[in-house]
C-alpha cells in the first residue's frame, strides 16, 4: 500500500441531490464529496474535480466525452467518479474502451446523501478502497461489489447492480 | 472480481456503542453491523459474527487469541475485523503474525454510528473493498486508507491513523 | 394541566413523504406521525388517524370537508392536523369557519421528515403543545408561531407563514 | 396570539452533549439550540443566552440562584430554559417559588441533539409553544405534556415525566 493519491469527479446522479424545500421537488445545490470525506475522517491525497452536477438519464454522449477526457488529463492514476445508477454503466463502458493505464472506479448511490439513510457514505469508502487495491483497467463499485466495466448492469427491478446474464 | 464471501467479525468499539438514555452514558446493546450493511445496500455474501462487544481498552490476551481462532476457522478467505480504535494495532499484530492464508482487515470508528456523523459506514465500506481487492496478509483500514499490520499505530494526539516512524 | 388527549389527523403534505428509490422521486408511503411521536417520547393520550396521504395541492372542497367531518366526530376536543404546506391557510379556514368547540391545530413542515434536517418534529411540538393550551379555535402552528385561521398565509417567496397584510 | 418575544436561557444538560471522538466520551463543546431553532424554522424574537453548560446532577444552589436571576432580569416575560432532566424538577421548584409575573418552561431531552433519534427537536417546540400560550407560571414541558412546577417528577424507572403521586 503506497498511499497513492486519489482524484474523484463529480458528475452528480442522485448521490448529489438535495431537497428545494420552496419547491418541494429535488434538485442539485451543490457537490456534497467533499463533506462526505470529512465525515468519513478520510486522509488519502488527491483532489475533488466537479465535472458537472446532472442526473445520469441526462447525460449525453459530449457529458461521457468529457469525463473520459478528465480521467485521461488527471495527474493520478487512481480515480473515483460519482455518478447517477441509472446509466452508470454506459460510461463505465465508454471510460473503459478507452483502455486507460489507470484504476477508475465509478460508484453512486440509491438515496441522496441529505437523506440520512444514504448508502452513498458506504459506497464512497467502498469505491476509494477499490480505486487503491485494484489493478488499472474500469469498474463499477456498488452494493458492496465491484464489476468490470464491460460485465455490468443495474437491475432495473430491484435497483442492485449485478453481472450481465 | 469474483464476488468472493467476507466474513465480518464483530468485536466491539465505539462504532457499535449506543446512547442509555436512562444512565446518560455510552454502552454496547447490540452489533449495529447487520443495520449497517443493509443500509449500504451491501449483497456480499458472507456471515456477521459477533464474537464479543466490548470497549478496546478492555481487550486482552485471551480476547485477541479468541479473534485470531475465528480468523483460523472461519471458512471464509476474506475476513473483516470491526474494532476499538485504541488498542487496533495490537489486535492487528496478534493476528497478523499468524500469517494465515487470508485476506483480514480491521476497522472501527472514531464516532458510534448512532451519531448520525459516523464514520463508520464510510469505513465498513472501505475495509470490504480492500478485503476483497489485497493479496492475503493483515491490514487496518482507516481514513480512506490501508496499512499493514506492522506498521500502523494511531496517533493519539489527532485520532488519525499512520505509519510508524 | 390536564393532560386532555389530543387526537392527531394526517393528511399528507411533505411531512411524510419518502423517497422512492427505483423511481427516484418523492411519494407517500406511510405517515410518520407515529415513529415521530415516538422518538419525541410523547406521552400524550389520543389516537392518530390516517385521513388520506396527499399533496396539499392536490386536495379538493371534497377532501377538505373530510377533514372538518373527522374534526367534528373526533371524541377529542383537542386536535392537530398534519398538512401540506401550500394549502394549509384553506384548510385551516373550511375548518375555522365552522366554528367548533374544539381546539384545532394545523401544522406541517418544509422538508420531509426522513430527510434528517426537517422541520417536523420541531413543529410537532408546537402543534401539539397549542393544541393543549390554547381555547377553542383553529390555528396554523409553523415557525414556532401560532396564528388564528383567519389571519395567515404562506408567504410564497420566503416559505415563513405570516399574518396577512 | 401576539407573537410575544421568547428569551430561551441555556443550562446544558443532555441536550447539548456531544461525543468527544478522541476520549470517546461526551462532553460539553457549545450549545446546539441556535441550530435547533434554525432548523425548526423557527421565527420567533427572542434572545438565546447561555447561562452555563453544565450536567444537571452537578447544579447546586449557587447555579439555580442564578438561574432564577436571570429570569428575573430578562425583559421577556416568556422564558425557555434548557436542562438536564436529572433535577429539572430542583430548578422548577427554585425559580417557581420566586412567583414571578412570567411564564417560564423548562424543558430538555432523554437523548443528546447530535444524536439523530434525540428527543429535544420536539421539546423545544413543545416548550416554546407552552411559553407563548400559557399564562403566568413555572412549567416543565417534557413528553409532549406541560407539568406545573409544584407537581412534577421524573420517574427514574421509566425517564417519563409525571405528576406527584
Amino acid at each position: 500500500m503506497d498511499h497513492a493519491a486519489v482524484r474523484i469527479l463529480v458528475t452528480g446522479g442522485t448521490f448529489d441531490k438535495d431537497y428545494h424545500e420552496l419547491e418541494g421537488r429535488l434538485f442539485f445545490r451543490r457537490t456534497h464529496v467533499r463533506e462526505m470525506l470529512e465525515l468519513g475522517r478520510c486522509k488519502l491525497a488527491g483532489n475533488v474535480e466537479e465535472l458537472m452536477l446532472i442526473d445520469s438519464l441526462d447525460m449525453g454522449d459530449a457529458d461521457r466525452a468529457r469525463v473520459l477526457d478528465a480521467c485521461r488529463s488527471a495527474p493520478e492514476a487512481r480515480i473515483v467518479i460519482t455518478h447517477g445508477t441509472d446509466t452508470m454503466e454506459l460510461t463505465a463502458r465508454a471510460v473503459g474502451v478507452a483502455g486507460l493505464a489507470k484504476t477508475i472506479v465509478l460508484t453512486g448511490a440509491m438515496v441522496p446523501y441529505t437523506f440520512g439513510s444514504s448508502d452513498g457514505l458506504f459506497n464512497l469508502g467502498s469505491a476509494l478502497a477499490f480505486a487503491q487495491a485494484l489493478p488499472h483497467g474500469t469498474y463499477v463499485a456498488m452494493n458492496g461489489r465491484c464489476f468490470r466495466w464491460d460485465n455490468v448492469r443495474k437491475n432495473k427491478g430491484t435497483g442492485v447492480f449485478e453481472e450481465l446474464g
